[in-house]
Parts: C-alpha cells; structure tokens; sequence
C-alpha cells in the first residue's frame, strides 16, 4: 500500500480523490499496489464527504509522517503552496502538482531538490488540464529538437473567441455570456489578458529546452480589444482569430508572445473550439503534430493528476523527467521579431490608399458589407518595432492583430 | 557507448539512420551515452552511402555479438522479422519496431519472452508513424478506463477521402492520382480494402484493454465503394466521410470496426486531412482527446522508432510499458451492434417514400441537387443485423455508410 497526502480539497483536489476511488481496481493492478489516500489537508473541514476522516489542518502532521510517499499539492497559488512543496521533496517526498504558477515561478528550484533527494516532481496537469502534454514532449520527442510549440491553452478565451466567430457577437456579451455559465471568473483577468496562457507557454518552453523561461520576458497581449468586426474581416478570408501562446526556434534564436493571431482555416489550431485547448508541436523530425484535449474541468485535470501520482508511486527508480535548471533562457527581444499585421483603420480606402500602402508596405486589402467608414489590410512583413513606428503616426488605427503565416 | 543493430534499410531504416545522425547531439545528452550503429542488416550492399561499412548480410552476427544491445526491426512483413526479433529478445537485447504487422500478430508471444529476459520490446512507430500515442496511452491514461479509440489511421486513404470531399473527385481518379504522387502503392490493396487500418486499431485495443485481439474477427470494410455522389449528400448536411478504425466499449462489450464512417462537423476527426493521422481518444476521467500528426513517412516514423531506441537505451530497469496477454479479448458480434445508417437508393423518392420509411424507420430524407434518379435517408438506430436484412429485399440500394453519432 502506497500512503499518500493531498494538500487542497477544491475542485481538482476533489476531482483526485473522485478518480482515485471510481478507477481504483485498475490503478492498484497498474501500480501493482493499492494507492490510499491517508491525509487531506484544508482550511476546512469537510463533514459528510468521503474525505471528512482524513482532514487535516497542520502541515507538519503530514510533513513528519514517514508513510506518506507522495504528496498531492492542488492549493494553487505561491504560498504557502511553495513552502509546502519545497519542504516535502526535503523531506524525501514525491510531489505531484496541477499548479501552474508555482512551476513556472519556482521550477528550476524544485526540480534541483527533487534531484538531490532523489525524489519525483510531476507537473502533468499544470498546463492543458487532461492532455498529456509535458510526458510526450520528454518521452515521446525524445529524438527530436522542438522547433515550435504554439498552443490554444486557456478554455475562457477560446470559448469567447468561438462564440464571437460563430455568433457575431461581442467582446462584452460574451465574457458576460462566460461568466454566467461558468466559464469565466467573476474576475477574468488572468484568462483575458493573457497571463494564464504565459505562465503555461513558460512552463513548456522550459520543458523542451531544459532552461528557466522568465514569464514575465514573454510579450503577453489579451484578447479584450478583439471586436465583432475584427471577426468579420477575418471571416472574409476564411481565418479565425484564437489567442495563441507560442514559442519558436529559428537560427536568431527564440522567440515567444501571448498574443491574439489571425489563424488560417488550413492550422490544425483553426478547429479547436469552445473549452477545448490545444497545443501544436513541430520537431525536426517528426514534423508537424497536435495535442487536443479538454485543458480544465475537474476530473480532466485530476485524470492527469493521478497518472502523475501512478508514475511516482509506480516507483521507477530512473525515468526520464520534464525538468529544467536555473540557467536562464534567452528570449528574442520582441521588437525585432519580423510578422505579417493585419490592421483595420477608420477613413475611405480610396483616400488612404496610396499613403497606407507605402507605409505599411501592404500585401492586401480587405473590406466587409457594411463597414463602410473602415477598411482593412494585411502589411507585408515587418519588424514589430517598424509596425509599432509606423502606427504611431496613424490615429486613425482601428485594431492590429498579427497574424500566424 | 551504446551499440545498436538496425535489421533493414529500407525507407525507415535509412530515416532512422538520418534521425540518428542529424539530432546525434541531443540524443546523446538525453540517454546520456552515445548511440552508435554498428550493423545494418539487409540483403542488399550500400556502396556510396554512411552505412556502407556497416551493412551485413548474416543475421547471426549481429544476434551473436553481445555487444549490441538494443535491435531496431524496421524490415516489416512477418518472416524473417518474426524469427529474428525472437532470437534477439531471447538473446537477451531490447527490440524497437515500426512493423504492424508483426507486432497484431505475433504481439503477445514477444511480450511474453520480454518479459521473460527481462528487456523491451518497444513498437511506438508500428501505428500513427510519428504521433505519440502508444506511450501517451499508457503513461499518460495511466488513471483512465479507454472507453474509445477511434483513428483514422490511413494516411493513403485518408489523402483520398480528402480529394473527393473537397474536389468532388470520384474515387478511380483519386486513386490514380494518389499513385501518381507516391501517397498510394502501385498494389493498394492494402490501404484501400482497410487491412493496414485494421491492424493499426487491433494494436491500439490490444494496449488498451492488455488483451490479445485477433484482428481477423474486426469487421473490415474498405473504402472502395465510396463514390463522388456519397459526399455530395455528406455536405449537404456538413458532414464528411473518412475511413475510421474504432473500438469502443460500453455495458454490453467492446466492439469494433474499420469502415467508412459519416463524420459531424463538429467532431475532431472531421478536420484531419490529406495524409495526417489522428487517434481520438475517451477517458472515463479524462474526456475526450486526440493526437494528431504525421502517420507514415520516413523521418517522422523515424523519429518514433528513435524515440524508443533513446528509450531502451535509456536504461531504466522498470518502465510503465505496453504489452498484452494471449488472452483473447472477446470482440461483440458485428451483426449485434446498433447504428444510423446513411442509405443511398435509386428511384423517386416519392414513390418509395412510405415504403421506405416502414422498412427502414428513416429519421430524415436527403437529396442533392442535379441527383434527380436517385434520393437518399439516414435510417433510425438499428442492429446490424437487422440493416442488412432489410437491405437484401431492396435491390435499388446504391450505397450505405454507417453514421458515426
């Protein structure tokens, strides 16, 4: 029997101890032990469920017991989520965590203790929720250098962005519509303006170049100034617009941003719809393949949660393990990143035309029925430091959006 | 140094050789040892190329020469890989193979002297080419009971059903052309009837349910019937039609099926086109999830096989792996299973109207435009078995597809 301590009884944490028990018989027969869930400590108590036994509100109480193998952390946050991580893998424990923000802040350190303590620190379920994702990268591209990974990996956004492209809606109706079924917090800041999807494509920059990815490097753009017409115009040439979080390798190096991006419909990305996120992998071999899945909800994460925990309790003393150390990664500046825009301006195109065209060096101009005081183009490629430039002498610009070529 | 012995230089064998050389620094670092080639069995010599000096003709030397410790069979067919891939897992050395064939076939048996001799038998390449699926499966799904596999898994089909859905090309056509750029062989026969399809799911249920399945009791239909008509009613109501391999289980059984299939819109396989493969996958905790990617050429099938070279070579002495038993997995009858199908029939619909309707229970009529002599319906969910009796009595049926709900 393998005792183990779960640390935080909301959503996923319920979601483990749900998983654990409706697919006991096979997890016993994978891990060739019975996995018993000993301890679960919360602020709370919880009379009546099936965990009201095993709460504990005391750290030590399960830091000092010698029985516990693994430790579940689903508290999320930085502290004390981070102290309580860091002090299990000293003290010779595995621990598996679904928290994002705490591998991409904290990474490099745990896994430098997890190491010296010849212990397991698993992260599966911190970034796509149930797709496997961080395993398959290590073990699965192992004979490949990844050149890109560009991902839809917040379920909010990319159920705003479906309803606006199917329904025509708006920006506002439809976090309102997010909100009330759900989807959406009543604060949405982290999903729309893009910080979720950063710490994750963080998290997965680090996994496949063994270095620390500083989020905060990462250009993060939201999705709260895309409008009904941006959708419209896109609309014209068969693209879509999704919030991508992306990192690619070229010979000048890396480049990454959290940013929205006109897609085209041929992107294996284009069709991933409402809740679902996704995430785009290109090797230097295997080329082009995709990951889908549902990236939250509570028994898709707790999925990925337990196989981590069936990993760590399945007691390999030798794996290969996502890990990365302190040593920095170095980001492309953003500004010298060369793209192609897609830019909406207000005025007749007729009169603009000529001035905007040598400006922005334009490969095509797009206009939609009935948005008839605007007209839209896409730039030739350019630096985004030259688009900036140029699109601060035009007041007259509506939205800007790059696009994914 | 780790040596190694690649049985077949064919596409494959020579990508392997490629992966090896080109990702060589990588790999080292990520098995911590050098990989070295050191025997390329194959019939033939190689003047002129990096293998040259390696090539030998006689098996025995390589299964004699304790040395090498990991054998990658990329020869395909059933003899003499057989023969030889016992005799190197009884020697004592791990095996990777991208062979189908071999792995449906005689799959449990070497599972079983794996096991024995305590070495791996590792078959990652044999279905999807490059897309990460046996592993993920296993290590990933670790938490999961696999309600469903559905893949299309043909990429020489799949570029075809693709051409006749956008081009409205008929199938004698799509073929040539097919054959003519080198996605379909000169004999098809294979690819078209289902039989690589088959296989590749017998894999994939084998490794799910830890069972043995005989691929020869899956229903097995090809897509040769298909004609330009057929999807021209599949778009009039959004729908495609792909060639699918899929298991499903429920209370009942497993069943399974490899045939052409009606596709929504809004599933994800709809999208996978040209030669991409795609594995969808249910959990009973993780939901849906696919993996998409390149199912066959050399260097991403390469990559899959070198994938599990760095596995073996790797060197953990305890891995979650996939295998299966020589218990046989008890298949349910295909005539038992319930479905809508889509049914094609020459004649004026009304005139055969009411008929039709009491027959077949049909829950919607379809026409196309320009199809005046013919009318087609989607009958209510019925057995097979009960489809195919009524069928008989109606010698104007043109064709029927099974609807994938």
């Amino acid at each position: 029997m393998i005792n183990i301590a779960i640390m935080g009884y909301g959503t996923v944490g319920t979601g483990v101890v749900n998983v654990l028990e409706k697919n006991k018989e096979l997890i016993t027969e994978r891990v060739g032990s019975d996995i018993n869930i000993k301890y679960v400590l919360d602020l709370r108590d919880f009379p009546n469920t099936p965990v009201q036994d095993k709460i504990i509100h005391d750290f030590d109480v399960l830091l000092q017991d010698d029985e516990i193998k693994v430790v579940v952390e689903v508290m999320g946050g930085l502290e004390p989520a981070y102290t309580f991580v860091k002090k299990c893998l000293q003290a010779g424990k595995h621990v598996v965590t679904s928290n994002k923000a705490l591998v991409a802040q904290y990474g490099a350190d745990l896994f430098h203790i997890a190491k010296e303590k010849q212990v397991k620190f698993l992260f599966e379920a911190s970034v796509g929720g149930g797709i496997p994702i961080i395993r398959p990268l290590v073990t699965s591209l192992s004979a490949d250098e990844v050149e890109e990974i560009t991902g839809i990996l917040n379920g909010t956004t990319n159920y705003m962005m479906t309803k606006m492209f199917y329904e025509g809606a708006n920006y506002a109706d439809v976090l309102k519509q997010a909100q009330e079924n759900g989807y959406a917090e009543a604060d949405p800041t982290a999903d729309v303006q893009g910080h979720d999807a950063c710490r994750k494509i963080a998290i997965l920059s680090s996994v496949v170049t063994g270095k620390r990815v500083d989020f905060e490097e990462i250009h993060t753009e939201g999705i709260t100034k895309i409008s009904a017409e941006d959708m419209q115009y896109a609309k014209t040439k068969n693209m879509t617009i999704k919030l991508l979080a992306t990192a690619k390798k070229n010979a000048f190096g890396i480049k990454a941003i959290v940013a929205p991006f006109m897609l085209q419909a041929t992107h294996p990305l284009y069709s991933v719809n409402d809740v679902f996120n996704a995430v785009f992998v290109r090797g230097n071999m295997l080329g082009e393949a995709m990951f889908y899945g549902q990236g939250a909800g509570e028994l898709p994460t707790a999925s990925a949660v337990v196989a981590d925990i069936v990993e760590a309790a399945f007691g390999a003393d030798k794996s290969m393990l996502a890990s990365w150390t302190t040593e920095k990664l170095a980001l492309r500046d953003n500004g010298e990143v060369r793209r192609t825009f897609f830019v909406r301006m207000k005025g007749k195109r007729q009169e603009l035309e000529s001035i905007v065209k040598e400006t922005f060096r334009v490969s095509e101009f797009l206009s939609v029925e009935g948005l008839d005081e605007e007209f839209a183009f896409f730039t030739d490629r350019m630096t985004e430091e030259e688009y900036a430039t140029k699109a601060k002498e035009h007041s007259d610009i509506l939205s800007c959006i790059r696009v994914e070529m």
